[in-house]
């Protein structure tokens, strides 16, 4: 499958390398074609990988993974252009975190509003599914570094198909189907966007970014 | 131990009937005396429990238990008077949320505020510790309902001491210390909040509240 990942940081230069370890063609979309740090990605892979601008990556895809700063998310998808978007599967991975006033950042879209339900809303034809936005990028696709595998992750969306083309994603990461709890619409990613100042927490107290939540009942 | 239980809800009248089986003196605390809640819970214990205003309690207790709505906290604080928690231990198991736009609540206290912070920033002198806010009453104090009690619960506080307090009442409670995290400031109770949109997501999801959490790593 083609598949774009918007944004040249360590979630998308981990979610591209999985993707394409999987046999699918990525493009990397960043605000310029000869980004840097695209171009340096593209050089440690196969030929299934390609770097362009944000437009030049969401035509490409099929499938859209944004894995940008939350703050930088509404004007990145506006560059990539609505027509490029439109209809597709969008998979938002992003969080809001401003950082403007230091660490710890506070959330740019919280409490009544999310960044996805804002996407969902500003694009009504894409189809956004929020997911892996609750820990670090290497846990997203290799759950096994940490108890087997087993612990949580979480999806939530408006439109079923979306969700389920997301699942086999998560599957294909190495996700057991098991631990992929469905909250339900896009407004459930008020949930898992304010999750982060805990995460946040739990990241300073154990020094460690290799955790997990897992849901025990 | 005297201690005091404010609020007649589920959290505490069900944090109050524990202290006692545990051997403490435990007074609830409501807006008047004869509040039909608090008469009803004390019947069924034995002569180690009783009842009286919110001042009542707080003069009573050598420890105060914050078991309120969150979105009443500030007022009940303020009616059991600062002379009668000042210097005490608060342990705030309370929510900020607001449910007066309909389901799902937003919360009152979010982002670059807490609610535990408020508290703290309102009585200096009060030992305020966040505990227990992030799961459903029956677990708080039975964790060994789920997952043979192996699960994660949280704290958070500017004193050391009066988390250490907050810990040995929790161990009491069956709370195994290795599970017990210390996220460390009142202001970690940010992010101790701010899950319970997801808290809320999740129980709409499995249809039940005897869930929790656990950090796997």
């Amino acid at each position: 499958m083609n598949i774009a990942v918007l944004g040249t940081g360590s979630v998308g230069s981990t979610i591209g390398s999985k993707l394409i370890e999987l046999g699918h063609n990525v493009m990397m979309g960043s605000r310029t074609a000869n980004n840097e740090k695209a171009i340096a990605w593209v050089g440690k892979q196969a030929d299934k990988a390609a770097t362009g601008t944000f437009a030049d990556a969401a035509s490409f895809g099929q499938i859209i993974i944004n894995c940008t700063a939350g703050t930088a998310t509404m004007e990145v998808l506006k560059l990539a252009g609505e027509t490029n978007i439109a209809g597709k599967v969008l998979i938002d991975i992003s969080n809001p975190l401003d950082f403007s006033k230091g660490f710890p950042p506070s959330l740019s879209s919280v409490n009544t509003h999310s960044l996805a339900e804002e996407i969902q809303k500003t694009f009504p034809t894409v189809e956004v599914v929020k997911a892996l936005n609750t820990m670090w990028a290497g846990l997203m696709v290799n759950p096994s570094l940490i108890n087997s595998g087993d612990h949580s992750t979480f999806i939530c969306g408006n439109d079923p198909e979306a969700k389920s083309i997301t699942t086999q994603l998560l599957k294909s990461f190495g996700w057991d189907e098991k631990n992929i709890l469905d909250l339900g619409d896009i407004s459930k990613a008020r949930g898992l966007e304010m999750y982060l100042p805990l995460w946040l927490s739990i990241y300073g107290a154990t020094k460690s970014g290799a955790f997990n939540i897992k849901i025990v009942s």
